[in-house]
């Protein structure tokens, strides 16, 4: 833990000089206040059903209270969310996409201070069903105009997207049909998801776009080599944990990690679960077919909880290609009724929450501070790489850090 | 079984029309006899310790007679086989290839009508220790001039390489260090492979170069994907099978082909073994895992292997694609010390020999056939492709039938 510790300060923080000065002379010996507003790495989350429908003026009552409370713990820990544009969701009759109430939570999102990702742009599950009647060449076309069109729509206020999502299994996905299955059988991996990167840019150049697996094996990392060697421009890779049957350890992480690191982009850890209660069985494979109607949190499952996601959160940003990591799920109860909330289903926090807390807003955090300018105006902290506000008496001053190492700082009066 | 059956011959056969004709008229009502001399097919093997030691004038006495009974069954059986290049056993001292060795063998095996092929030109087994002084530019430097040593020496007489071996493993095979891993961790999987076909193609440029691997998960497809998206020009696919876990039936083999159909290139399997013993433990990963001194061959076992292998045949035959079928190896007791020999290890033979017998000399083998040609000089027969020959009276002509179908051969007396 030590090692990993010392790994995080070197990767994520920067020794920062702040020099006051006005009208050219320094302000030496003055009293001021530093606290830190955001940080750049992105701690992200899924989005929950009860934001998108307080957000949508949906809720009322004791509902509207839980997805406030809900949305307070929210803010409190995270400066990322992942908003749902599962197509069989987001369009269920063609034509006729909810873009209004998902504008509506990216907004909010957007105005709280999140990143908003959305997700995902291309996946062979929860396709519409109406895809089904048409012939590959219409459902790439169909694809197509769903990409434009979402990307668009969103374009400002969503500025990262999962373009193709689990494109390792996709042709060779067998459990029900459906377009993308068919599609990607068509054209292929690579061609597919060059295909829908390439349209996805052509409309939000600004965008940083990711591909998305579960697949950690080197089916995965030959993918990626692939595309790259065939000039396809993945911003990001993306990598999703589900640990569901067990937290996989900073061990197994770490491998995970270095065999993507030669590819020398950034890694976002795009869906990460660990449940606090009894582990799913290993000889489930495709973990949707886990199918229980209560799956509860225990007091032992919710310690290990925490240990583990203190251990996974530090394990991931002790290694400098990780930018980002989104919880699956905030609360209890969502994907799969799992207990992998940081909260429990009535939004209580969980001790992994409070540990959490302790790390983002704590021992990664510069709470505001009491300084003083030295003769020269200077002063020096330590701080993790984010946003800032420096108080002088009345007069507030925002800056940021970006780079990690040795920073200055020069604010003028 | 009758499906497999219809396949090959749909497959496999051509019905031929040969008209035979002196001075422009027919040679009518004529008895001719037509007899096959080889398959287009390539049926074949890897080497024998035994006759590179007989070619090379290393054997007397009983050991002479053994190794040719040896020569003899291969020879029955099979037209093609697979020569050692294994790069630690090739040149064990840096610049003393055993070339001559080897091309004697090849002469050999060429002037008894046999295709011969190298195995292989870059693996991460069976390397040099030699390698492991130098730097990855120097590794690859000698991996350069090895290819172009080899594929230069034996032109003419080999003309199909396995050129880069088990790729999918190569950059993360962690048993024991070795020049070809680090390599490949340092290139990537697609720039070695790349680099070497393309290393191979410069000395070769009429050569077959096959990527050859024993992972038939996604992540061999992937990468072929990968390759060729890439631009790297892959002749033919070759997949192992090594099935000492067990035979894998006609459905799982016919999924795996299923599975590399769309990049419509040849697939050759290029080493096959089913064993004729008890099977090995399946929790076994890595086959070199299994070290046994004794794997005896059972008669049951025997009685098991000859089916088995009659369907493997078959099911292979029957699939459009599939163009070569190498068996590892001829003999007992040669790799893993495996019971997977067609021959026991006094190279008598077993069950699956002979009926490997009745189907590549016999129902897929057209024996001296005695037929008249029509009133127009035509005689009609169907036959599996490959060289024909033609007896009329004391006159011998052959002939080739590369194409299934409907075939014409115009013989001018």
């Amino acid at each position: 833990m030590g090692d990993l510790n010392l790994a995080i300060r070197k990767n994520r923080t920067a020794n920062v000089t702040v020099t006051i000065s006005y009208q050219g002379l320094p302000v030496a010996h003055q009293e001021i206040i530093i606290k830190q507003k955001n940080h750049k790495f992105l701690f992200g989350s899924s989005w929950s059903e009860s934001t998108l429908s307080l957000v949508n003026g949906e809720l009322s009552g004791k509902d509207k209270e839980l997805a406030e409370l809900l949305n307070e713990r929210f803010l409190f820990l995270f400066n990322q969310v992942t908003l749902p544009f599962y197509w069989a969701r987001f369009e269920p009759q063609c034509g006729q996409p909810q873009t209004q109430r998902i504008l509506n939570a990216a907004h909010w999102y957007v105005d709280h201070g999140c990143v908003v990702k959305g997700h995902p742009l291309c996946w062979h599950t929860l396709t519409p069903e109406w895809l089904l009647s048409m012939n590959n060449q219409e459902i790439l076309q169909a694809q197509f105009d769903r990409i434009q069109r979402d990307v668009s729509d969103f374009a400002g206020l969503i500025d990262q997207w999962d373009v193709v999502n689990e494109a390792v299994i996709m042709p060779i996905f067998d459990r029900y049909d459906n377009g993308i299955t068919r599609l990607c059988r068509d054209l292929g991996r690579i061609k597919l998801i060059r295909t829908m990167f390439d349209t996805a840019r052509s409309i939000n150049p600004k965008a940083t776009l990711l591909l998305n697996d579960f697949d950690v094996s080197p089916a995965y990392d030959i993918l990626i080599e692939g595309c790259l060697a065939a000039g396809v421009q993945i911003d990001v890779i993306g990598i999703q944990t589900h640990m569901h049957q067990g937290y996989w350890g900073t061990e197994r992480t770490q491998r995970v990690l270095e065999r993507f690191e030669r590819f020398n982009l950034p890694i976002h850890l795009t869906e990460n679960s660990i449940v606090s209660g009894h582990l799913m069985p290993p000889e489930i494979i495709d973990l949707n077919d886990y199918q229980v109607s209560e799956w509860p949190s225990t007091a032992d499952g919710e310690q290990r909880q925490a240990q583990e996601v203190v251990l996974h959160y530090k394990t991931l940003l002790a290694h400098p290609f990780v930018q980002a990591i989104t919880w699956w799920d905030l609360s209890d109860g969502r994907w799969l009724n799992a207990p992998a909330g940081l909260l429990r289903k009535d939004h209580s926090r969980k001790p992994a929450y409070d540990e959490l807390s302790k790390l983002i807003k704590g021992e990664w955090w510069l709470s505001p501070t009491r300084m003083k300018t030295d003769a020269s105006g200077k002063s020096v902290f330590n701080g993790f790489l984010g946003e800032y506000e420096l108080l002088l008496e009345h007069q507030k001053f925002t800056f940021s850090v970006q780079e990690k190492g040795e920073t200055s700082i020069s604010i003028i009066l």
